[in-house]
């Protein structure tokens, strides 16, 4: 089994930037410490990061057809891509959107997400521990999980 | 340590009402999973529930001094309780927010949390799995659970 | 066949309170007057009050095993209580909200329902006689009653 | 004693139209229940439908000279006619509003009625059964009616 | 010179309606009183009143080609009537907005006026007067009366 | 088969009035237009035309038992006539809605229909064209017309 | 009788700024034709303009005890100033809101006028015209001119 | 003379939650300072604190019977329990809201207060100085007090 | 130690205008009691009045080197003068706001403050009377009086 | 001449996503209807699809050296790229909007368009007509096709 | 050539309030720089400040006979000054409105300038330099600067 | 020292475009002109261009590292760009906002700008003169240049 883990924009800047806000952690030690976890499940972890809404939209369409869900950080475009909804509404695999940060505790712009209506479900707020959430929350809702 | 899980109003009807949105799990079976999933871990899990804001507000009290850390589903209290929310503020020990089903592709007036902003984090959409990731999230954020 | 009348906060001070705007009949007597309203149809009719939510809600899970339906004045809780509206939402029977005065013709605030989506309808305005019109429209609604 | 019962736009399809919404039973079916109604309370009732806002202002006029009372159905001028309000609050025989179907449940812009405000009250939800309760609130409301 | 006096909805009933907010005069003699100014002025004023938006529309479209002016009180149709206003924008005869009420002292929806962008002014609140200072202010705008 | 073409208040002046805004074609050379090539398609073009938001709803009502279809411009009723929406909900035959002018590049206001939510669909800013397209997309939909 | 007429902010550019919005007559010509048409009806007009909101308050003040009504054009603080609202709302004198232009026509700002609910009446759009009207208006009100 | 205290939600933590905003004194510290400020007057201080919503109605519904007013600091519940706004509006006896920390520096949704309107006033800032503030306001009030 | 006392627009007026609203005391009587009040603590009284916002900001200004607090009821300014809001915010010496009048209970748009942000605390609703606790409260915050 | 045929983001996806919503039909079919079409009337028909909004303006710069009109299917950008909107404000060629979809009767968020301002017509709702549809209205606009 | 540099107010607070927000050069400073840059290029500098907003009008009516142009900060009137809005309008010479705090970072009523449309341009967020960037603006406006 | 000129969506058109609001003169002009100047000043002028939000992303990331700070025109997407808001607050580079025509006195959506917030300024409305404004309020801010 395949899971795409899909990166927003400005995401390829993370340990960088803001890290008060962000944390230290920069994104290839997320997608190592994923592909880790994915191993143990013996699942195969795919990452990818583009800033262009167009772009994100291109993997979520080919990812219908090569992987069995996706875990999702929209980051900015959480607040106004109905493009990104759209193509989340077109596809037959799940999709989790998590963040990093708790963006129900920020500007009052962060605290709507157009994306959310259309996955299955949302984790914010729990670090980079929020990917490894919600990949475990997509196996289960795969029904390849079923840990208690 | 000891955790306690919080259930708010009327999720006592877990399992009898509302199935195609909450599932047909009821609250014991739940709570059950969730101390065994503790006993896993060797920690205790207490489970309230309570279908008065008041009563709520005093479990949360009383958890400051006994346990490490809350799983609170504030259910419709969610959406307008600003006493529950300022309890948690008052708090010292974190508080993880979960829902059952995606409170985003519900009514509009089940989109804004006025609990998210004061807690550490929120799971929403996972069914009775949002409450284990919940706690997984919580022991992370204690530090006493570290696994990928 | 049972029918729970529920009253809402401050209902207890009716007739005592405001009486320009509730009259002067106090809750006694309107109970009375629906009691002796169900022995003329041959049903059993149980009224309760509460000024607290969390105890409204008790009310109404417990009517759920008790009551073929409810005739129900959330009072103030009518403009805020999403708790309220989730428990009516749970029952199996049916619930009809009434009103003493007419909620449409006093603060703005008072003109919006949260409970009426939830409800089979709404009887607002007619003094006491909200409650028997309501009790008539519930037992039509069971087809206890098919007077003309 | 005569009594007004006024129909709004579209009720004349009432029967054929939206039947999910609106029930099966057809105008003259409500209007003849109502009519025998009275008969059995020894008043008249006339029934008028239109879906002109003039002409049912027109009716409203008229109808203070020569009735003791109306029972108005709106229907979509609820919404928007200020108009009507405006004849309504020029009346000094008294309005009942009615609604056959539950606008509290419909679409957003049906839960609100800028008619409501001038009358005595409002019933809604019941079907056709929110005529005849209807006819009850205002015989009461008249004194004339005075049962239990 | 013809100038049509056009009164909206309702306004057939002034002088038994809510005198406290509209006085006490008829329509009848507020159309008496303005045709005697008429004949003062040496111009011919004829009076219409409908209480249907589509009648009062066909009298401005019939207007255009038999008078010079419009004197029009559009009553509740002042709020929302986009067709008369459309009616008015459309005419090239000028047209003066009266009211004999402060709608701006009343309901807050009453103190909004569609209408009023495409006339060229508006008198609000002079009881009767409002209607002779409209005509001043209209024979004034056609440079027929040009007294200090 | 049989198409009415309905048209809304102030169409009548069309061709007359602000030819900045709807062009200078008068209505009956856009029904005769119509009617034209309705005899190429051998259907028979029907053509109302009303002020009264009440007269409108009556031929709509008439129109679904005479008619196979209806092409409707609302004009200004399009922005708050509920009670038209009701009357083409109730209908069983399909309407199109047409706008001789961009709506959406005019006030605010117009950029809002309550209309278009009931209707197949909408065409909007191609002058007279708007209403042989209306044609057109009507046919197709009922089958009678396929070309490319 | 005294009469004072008070010119709000920038109205002492009459004539010379914005000549398209405002007319080119200049505010002494204004208020020489105002003393003129005073002299005609044998009262005394005192005019007075400030650009300052409180030495507008204090003219108002001022007046409550030497004139007997004022024709008062706010000008741009027609919009926010609630300090001259509560300074008319002290006085015992009547007060008359006029302005030059049409405010329901230009700028949606300029739609809402927080001074029109305390004053007897609002009179827009007749360029200086409006100022003639208004104090006939006044006088009317004052039962010192009843002229038809 | 016997005055009521009555304080709402989450006060029971004062001088331990969030000291920062709301200082370091303790509720027994605030009581014991209000029971000797009572002392010097010769009047009774009665307090009461209570988490939930349902039991503050009942403590105000009880002092109508033995108090002579209230001092209320409503903590959350300020800004949404139309519930405890109708409680004291029910209330014959004077009711003073109190709030220790400055309500409108803070968050938007504190600025806003359902319960000031039926109170004779509002203090707000003072930290535990609102309490005797109050109570020297509510002596006054009463006629009680009548110190400079 | 010396305290201002600052009277917003239309203050001047008190004890003649509405006072049904603000009760009869003219504001030398506030003044004059204010002063024997500073008497009694030993401290000197300067009161200032003015109707213009700018004047008022002098009169702050100055305080700050004069003064060491200030005792300010902005009037009709409280609900829009970010002017007066930002001269406060520029003071290193405190500002309690005070109200005669209850402005919770009033107009909606009084409801509202853009100063009460930016001082120490508001005091609204106790007649005259809010003046000396405000006093009271500003000494108590500047550690001059520590009564009970 | 060459007419631009655009389609926006995930209309790549056409006939497989969604399809009780956007039909059956995939873009290559509507791209070959819309040739067959151009042949019909010899003009070329250029179609481009992109899921990236930079891409989409790329090309309608393009399209303005190039062809004689564009039909823009602008998809989830219809709601909120105004860069898009900017696009077409900058061409010298006429746009026209289509959408295969009814826009006004899903999701209110879909109401909305910023792009029609700017566009000669939109055409929404006809399934894959609406494309034939706009490119008929598109050829009338340029007097290319002047047909019945 | 002469230039007013007119400051609005609490701006002679400049350097001694809020240094955190404006810095710490005070007004004299600012004033003393531009009248320095001003001779460089051998135009005048004119330099007023008010608090009065009634003043400020009065300072710019009287620039458009004196002056070739105007920089204004107009700080806290910024955000609501209709009045100042007007009066610029009314100007013949250009004014260029300048901030020295970046007005779209602080509270969000900041972030409305109703004064900038009727300016050429507006410059906000760099410090004094605002004023020396603003008067450059100001000259290449006029012709009379134009270095690269 | 480098600076890097971004331009965003559709200013490659500028010139050729809306010329009466964007001006005659073309990008490379503007960046001919900037790189002159940077000669002047003996720093490295690069400028770019993209009509893609993510490309602007890559570019604002790329000088992060290469560049001393950036001047940004986003024209459209400074209405809604989240995504390249969050590029520049991850910067450690100083970016300076700027736009050719004033966006405060055009459509009422341009007035906001998602970007300002996180920009050290904004200069607004001075044509082809707000680049080199913004170049010398970067230099300023970087101490680079420091010319009266």
């Amino acid at each position: 089994m395949k899971i795409l883990v899909l990166h927003g924009p400005n995401l390829n800047l993370l340990g960088e930037r803001e890290t008060e806000v962000y944390g230290k952690v920069n994104l290839d030690e997320i997608n190592n410490r994923l592909k880790r976890l994915g191993s143990k499940y013996q699942i195969t972890i795919v990452t990818l990061q583009s800033n262009c809404e167009g772009e994100l939209i291109n993997f979520l369409h080919k990812a219908n057809d090569e992987a069995s869900g996706v875990i999702f950080n929209p980051a900015a475009y959480t607040h106004y891509s109905i493009a990104l909804r759209d193509a989340i509404a077109a596809l037959t695999i799940p999709v989790v959107e998590v963040h990093i940060s708790n963006i129900y505790s920020r500007e009052s712009f962060r605290a709507k997400s157009v994306i959310a209506p259309v996955t299955i479900g949302q984790i914010s707020g729990f670090g980079l521990e929020s990917y490894s959430l919600g990949l475990k929350a997509l196996l289960n809702h795969l029904d390849f999980l079923r840990e208690e």
